[in-house]
């Protein structure tokens, strides 16, 4: 095969990656951890931490090796060269493997970086970026490094061990991309659970029992608290930006064999398969500007980090817009005329394809910057929700709940043209390739969302240790910086899994020959409706599961008070061990359910009629999208309003701060807004993608 | 026209339902209206309603009259033979009319009913029943017989005036539907942010005014927030369903055009049009049945009044199936075989026909008893709200946005399964009958959905004209049983909306020649998506508008608390007028935005491109029915857990009542939910019929 240099070079670039994020992670574990006492906090949280991911991926492996089990089954009976292959069970379970070590790294890492973080911020702010943004990038670079190491390692393997026609290949790798989504599901659903359970739990268990703070140490639930970010905002967000990562490469490669017999001796740079190629190399261009740009996050003493952030996001767009021209004008012939099923004969461009590429990456900049508006502590939005929580929570509810809706707005808009826009400039390869575009930089957007929670938790740490006040100040600069960017990193989550779920849903097409999906027709209406109530169903299942795990926790913070003298005065050390326990207990069997859903139904829809599934996968879409933005904004919104009130505020003469009864009102919109930002509604990102990519992997056997 | 006797029955029918509700609402005017101080009461409450509607209607006429004029202008333009008829203009106008005139005086009667049935429930509470529901029954059955009064009489006056082929004859009817959609919007938007605004304001006034209660006569705010039980809840709901009916009626008409040619000489009872005439006598029919069934409803002293209303609604159910397995045989071939441009060659069976018709009414009950499940006070999801309560408002809060979500659910399948059995029994037309089904009982329905807001009344009127205690009880008696079947209703009127706006949608793509919706094109999935956003900012509206209202009610009673001399101790009366007059003047100038977002966007999209029309009526038809259902019954359910926690519970040995920490929680959640249920819900109703059916009237333009 011509292509086999090109796909070392991919395979390279991930290595690339992997290699920098070790060199970071050595880097920070040289770093000074601090005083005895931070080290112990430390220890207590990474061992929290360690302990959760150990029990969940003990379920995962269950789970992954049951469906490897029936994938290879399934695969046995299939007709051998139309069928399911059973090599897509070592696809699946590869998947699985590169998305759970990306997660592990990126955990361990997030557990060091916090305490150093805090440790670096008794010196300086500059010191304290450093160190938490280079934990945030371990975790970027380990997705995207083994990513594109999974995927050009299996495209090779296949391609050169088997006699397979590209088209199989594809097919067959199709399986990582399921087994990336197994891995989110419970990392996402679960972490969320657990982070969610622990800090509500430790918030009103903190309150119940006689007014002691969240983040105090006599609060046993207040480890838990800390190990959530790391679970569910580190990890969780990994293996859910690693689904997208996979998934929008994986559909536009299924496109891209549209183009197979066209360019065979056509023209192309790299033959018939330059477009299934394009997507892989894109990517793996994307990881070196990712590392570039990293360089780009600097910050002055007293300056503000959200500019060096920002320089770095943005300055990775801009030079990955220019490169990706390059690399597509080299790879694709100029113009070409293809003919496939769902469009029929039309003419493509190079330029038409980098266009798609950049209307990718500007719909992910735009949604960015529309979360932030909706949720920013210096808006519009977040300072009404501020000005109705002095009517009560109530209103602060109800305003919120508002914000949440208004927000649905600009996103759906954008999408809206970016779809038109890509197709009308590259067909469906052209939507594939904008949300392989708007995915390309995830290298160094990842660091910048994994930044916030190793902030928030290097300021808990400093809380608990009793370090000076300058430090705490420190570390909450980042911490603001941390909340702006995880909404940003939200919207920009949530946008490119409705991308990729498209980019999945117009693979499953090509698949199986769906020409249409009419909805017109009755069974293909009431799949889209089914479709639709899904991301409701399933948020409600997660959030049922948050309000029983934090009963839970609160029962044995009150046990904890009652049976432990000395602790409610300070003397005696609280048992934090067994509330990460019931937080980790509570997060893995709730996870079990809304998981099975999410896969069986496609599956069991998917045998009913193919038409079906292709409705419901388009109601899950545009319902879970939309449903997933409300809650994320909507709970954004509420946090900030919270802090805007702590901040101090002067309202019509009336001065609202801590303890004033609008705080009381904001920090329940907050509490609400708990498990909408970080529990349900994130969980959708990976239920839209999921039940695609599951449509995708049966796709052979309907 | 052979079918000239029929119509004419039909038309006997609509006005045997108006002499009867004349003949009640003279009965009820009869009644004795009490003490001289409930008199005056009253009197406050009908004269501030009436002020309203006044209001109202004045701005209604001003846009019916711009829009007529545009009809009258497009149709001019148009193409005399195919394009669009200026005599739409008339049809829009009668429409608008006999909505309008439903609602007065519904209202009129509902506003002397709820003083008659306080004075009657002191004496005993089957007297007070008695007036209650033929309260409602007079808004019912002047739904129903304007409704079928003014279809029958355009129907007749265009066939025998004009030379119009019955396609052309039932287009140019098809504005009636949307004069009808119209006042509903305006009704129901406008009324729902009367109501809330007055119920919000009145309850947060009184709450940080030193305590006083929401129904107190001091609190300046009570006569409008009674007000607004009967501008939104009779008088919206009315015009709610009057859509629904007509809507359905007219989709059905529509697609029954498919068959004209078929039954041209057939055998058909009634020739060519039986197919056409049909939805029509069903209604009429339907009208005979609701008036037997009231008779069902009666109440032993001392028994539940809710048995007699199910035996009211469930009776005429089973009466009209009956009925219409008669009417159906009768006028429809044995089995016929038709093709259209959508569905292609089938066979239709009279039988399939009124196998449809049965899956439309069992749908509506399945429907109402799943709402009932999920917020009635007696059952589980109300039953953990409480519980969730005594952790707090964001518990409880979070306790029933989960429950909203969950029962969207059954719903959602039973709409389904509807959908798929009513097209697999009669094809499209029989998704259309499926809705002429749900909606045939509408004039029982609507009288046991307008029975609640004035027995709600009563207990109001008892509550500020000091009444013995026994009168409140018996009220209050009836007033739970109202909220079960308001809960219900509104599940009803979703369902409902639902398939209208599916049978329109139909008969949309019936009328442009679409033939198919293929989601897979990119801007039918962009308007899909745009469709399906349109229900959250449309609900973000709704509530803002709410919260605008209600902060202007707040500072108004502020105000009369501190200038007007002795209101605090009792001995001054409020001025209840000017609270009044700012509910009217918010809800008037904040329907406007909303109103006219939902009559532009299907227009402005549907001249770019009717494919995109197609995939916005399916977005936001989908996503309308599933948000609605959500706000409904999340509101529902913290209503009535709230109610669980007055009447005193015991949870794990804690007790609950009035004046508990978990009641304060409760409050918060009613007051979230207040929105939810009887404004930006029910909005959305009206919002997915309405463009449906704007659809519908500019199809002939596109």
């Amino acid at each position: 095969m011509q292509s086999i240099p090109l796909i070392l070079l991919v395979c390279a670039c991930g290595v690339v990656a992997l290699i920098f994020a070790w060199m970071r992670a050595r880097w920070i574990s040289r770093q000074d951890p601090g005083t005895e006492q931070m080290v112990t906090i430390a220890g207590h949280i990474a061992r929290g931490a360690q302990a959760f991911l150990n029990r969940e991926y003990r379920v995962i492996a269950v789970f992954v090796l049951s469906v490897a089990a029936i994938l290879v089954f399934t695969g046995w009976l299939s007709d051998s060269d139309t069928g399911q292959s059973p090599m897509v069970a070592v696809s699946f379970f590869v998947g699985a493997f590169c998305s759970g070590a990306a997660g592990f790294i990126g955990m361990r890492v997030a557990t060091k970086a916090n305490v150093r973080t805090t440790n670096a911020a008794r010196t300086g702010l500059a010191p304290a970026l450093d160190i938490a943004f280079s934990g945030g990038l371990v975790m970027g670079l380990c997705v995207v490094g083994l990513g594109i190491l999974g995927l050009g390692g299996l495209f090779l393997a296949y391609s050169e061990l088997t006699d397979w026609t590209t088209i199989r290949v594809i097919e067959v790798i199709s399986g990582f991309s399921l087994g990336a989504s197994s891995i989110a599901l419970f990392a996402r659903v679960g972490g969320g659970i657990y982070t969610k359970a622990a800090d509500v739990g430790a918030d009103l268990a903190g309150k119940v029992y006689e007014g002691i703070p969240e983040d105090d140490p006599r609060n046993p639930a207040t480890i838990a608290d800390n190990v959530g970010d790391n679970v569910g905002d580190v990890a969780g967000m990994g293996a859910d930006l690693f689904e997208s990562y996979v998934g929008s490469i994986i559909g536009a490669m299924v496109l891209g064999t549209g183009f197979l017999t066209v360019f065979e001796g056509a023209g192309a740079a790299l033959g018939s398969i330059s477009a299934v190629l394009l997507p892989l190399v894109l990517g793996a261009v994307g990881i070196l500007v990712s590392v570039l740009a990293s360089y780009f996050v600097r910050v002055k003493e007293g300056g503000n980090p959200q500019r060096g952030l920002n320089l770095g996001e943005f300055g990775a767009s801009a030079v990955m817009a220019v490169a990706a021209f390059f690399v597509i004008s080299w790879m694709l012939p100029g113009e070409w005329t293809a003919t496939t099923s769902i469009v029929g004969e039309r003419v493509y461009t190079a330029l038409g394809v980098f266009l798609a590429m950049l209307i990718g990456l500007a719909a992910g900049v735009l949604i960015g910057l529309a979360t932030e508006y909706f949720t920013a502590t210096t808006t519009q939005p977040t300072l009404r929700i501020a000005k109705q929580s002095v009517t009560g929570a109530a209103t602060n509810i109800i305003s919120g709940l508002g914000t949440g809706m208004y927000s649905t707005g600009i996103p759906a808009i954008v999408l809206a043209l970016a779809i038109i826009g890509a197709f009308s400039t590259a067909g469906l390869y052209g939507i594939a390739i904008a949300a392989v575009g708007m995915l390309s930089v995830t290298g160094i957007q990842l660091a910048v969302d994994a930044y916030g929670p190793i902030s928030d938790n290097a300021g808990g740490i400093a809380e608990m240790a009793h370090l000076p006040a300058e430090v705490r100040e420190r570390t909450d600069k980042l911490d603001a910086v941390g909340n702006t960017t995880a909404a940003i990193g939200k919207g920009f989550a949530i946008g490119s899994a409705a991308l990729t779920a498209l980019a999945l849903f117009a693979a499953f097409m090509q698949q199986t020959g769906l020409e249409t999906i009419n909805v017109a027709q009755p069974n293909i209406l009431a799949g889209l409706l089914i479709g639709a109530t899904l991301p409701y169903v399933f948020s409600a299942m997660a959030m049922a599961a948050v309000g029983r795990a934090s009963a839970d926790m609160i029962v044995e913070v009150g046990r904890q008070f009652n049976e432990i003298p000395g602790l409610r005065e300070g003397t005696a050390s609280a048992e934090y061990a067994k509330c990460v326990d019931i937080s980790t207990a509570a997060a893995i069997r709730e996870m079990v359910a809304p998981g099975l859903l999410a896969i069986a139904l496609p599956v069991i829809i998917g045998f009913i009629s193919k038409d079906m599934l292709g409705g419901l996968l388009v109601g899950v879409t545009v319902s879970g999208v939309l449903f997933a933005i409300f809650q994320s904004n909507a709970g954004g919104a509420w946090d900030n309003a919270k802090k805007r009130i702590e901040g101090g505020m002067n309202i019509d003469g009336v001065m609202l701060g801590k303890g004033t009864e609008a705080h009381k009102a904001a920090v329940v919109g907050d509490t609400v807004g708990d498990p909408f930002k970080d529990t349900s509604g994130p969980s959708l990102n990976i239920l839209i993608k999921l039940i695609a990519v599951v449509a995708l992997v049966i796709a052979p056997l309907l």
